[in-house]
């Protein structure tokens, strides 16, 4: 590839929206919140799987790529989680910036942190996705094994169990993945995207 | 936009592989460092401005969009600075696992914080562009008025004045802005890059 030589010189940044014309695509954060065990990561992945394959370009943001990362430094007491969630939200902003829908899987119990989250972004580019699956399936799921450390004490301030979860008052989605299956759960989340226009 | 409703239910998650091939281009991270008023953030504005014309998806890190947001927390002692750099280091990972080419704008005096971002990506994928200005060139453009500020002691910790800089010993691109335009400085960092085979 040859470089221009002449090329003119722009003052001007590159913006939100010429990235986001670039991708010919609307940015906004897709929030799931739920009990651990509620599906989220189950759902998070599914959604950006179908995303990919309407060309969107998306980020998927969970414990596995932040709690070793960005946030390793935070543990669980409620300072640490509310600045684990707030990180993230500014983190989140940045991906919208650039232009990506980014796809978020954790607890998230507070209804103050969400948001402050929903409050960073544009009106319109937070969708909460409320997993409303209900805490007896999710314990009875335990699929890290950890609501049974939380009831023998060995865990603390588990969500559910000695720390509460604030459900959403009006998530732009909701989802029970007791009585929906992943794809039913897929189809809703972009439905509602369609619907806005984002997709 | 109908919605499949026979979807195949893929387990696998959309990988870095999976999201560069849809965007088509290789990320990396550009890392600017050195002295304030070293012309950082002038270049790499306009460096992003040239890879958009190449039509590559970019980011820009600087302290206007992390300072205030994501550390917003971080004041400027020397604790409070290498931690600012861990966290644009893990920010501008998991961007160019999103795909993207992001250029960062800090600083980032030190050494072993360069090398601690270096260390966080894969092979070939940290492009080190140290802006040689000289320091008295720096204080004389003095665009903040910040060395002002430094040398009647208003400031404290200022790099440069009583704040150590260690330069780039391998940087992968050197610039000098006191000699070089800004379009001389943009073509050696996008010659770069060609030769790398990045673009």
């Amino acid at each position: 590839m040859t470089v221009a030589t002449n090329v003119v010189w722009h003052d001007s940044k590159v913006t939100k929206e010429s990235r986001c014309a670039h991708k010919a695509q609307r940015p906004c954060i897709v929030w799931f919140t739920g009990f651990s065990g509620s599906g989220k990561s189950t759902i998070a992945n599914a959604v950006e799987h179908r995303l990919a394959e309407l060309k969107q370009h998306t980020y998927l943001l969970d414990g596995d790529n932040v709690r070793h990362g960005l946030n390793k430094d935070l543990g669980f007491t409620d300072e640490d989680r509310i600045e684990n969630i707030r990180r993230i939200g500014e983190m989140s902003k940045l991906f919208v910036d650039a232009g990506l829908i980014v796809v978020t899987a954790f607890i998230s119990p507070f209804r103050a942190e969400r948001q402050l989250v929903r409050d960073l972004v544009e009106s319109g580019e937070f969708v909460e996705v409320y997993m409303s699956t209900p805490l007896q399936t999710c314990e009875e799921r335990d699929p890290k094994g950890l609501y049974k450390k939380a009831r023998s004490g060995e865990i603390k301030n588990f969500t559910g169990i000695d720390s509460e979860y604030e459900p959403p008052e009006n998530p732009e989605v909701t989802l029970d993945t007791s009585t929906m299956s992943v794809e039913e759960c897929v189809n809703q989340v972009i439905s509602y995207l369609e619907g806005k226009q984002i997709l």
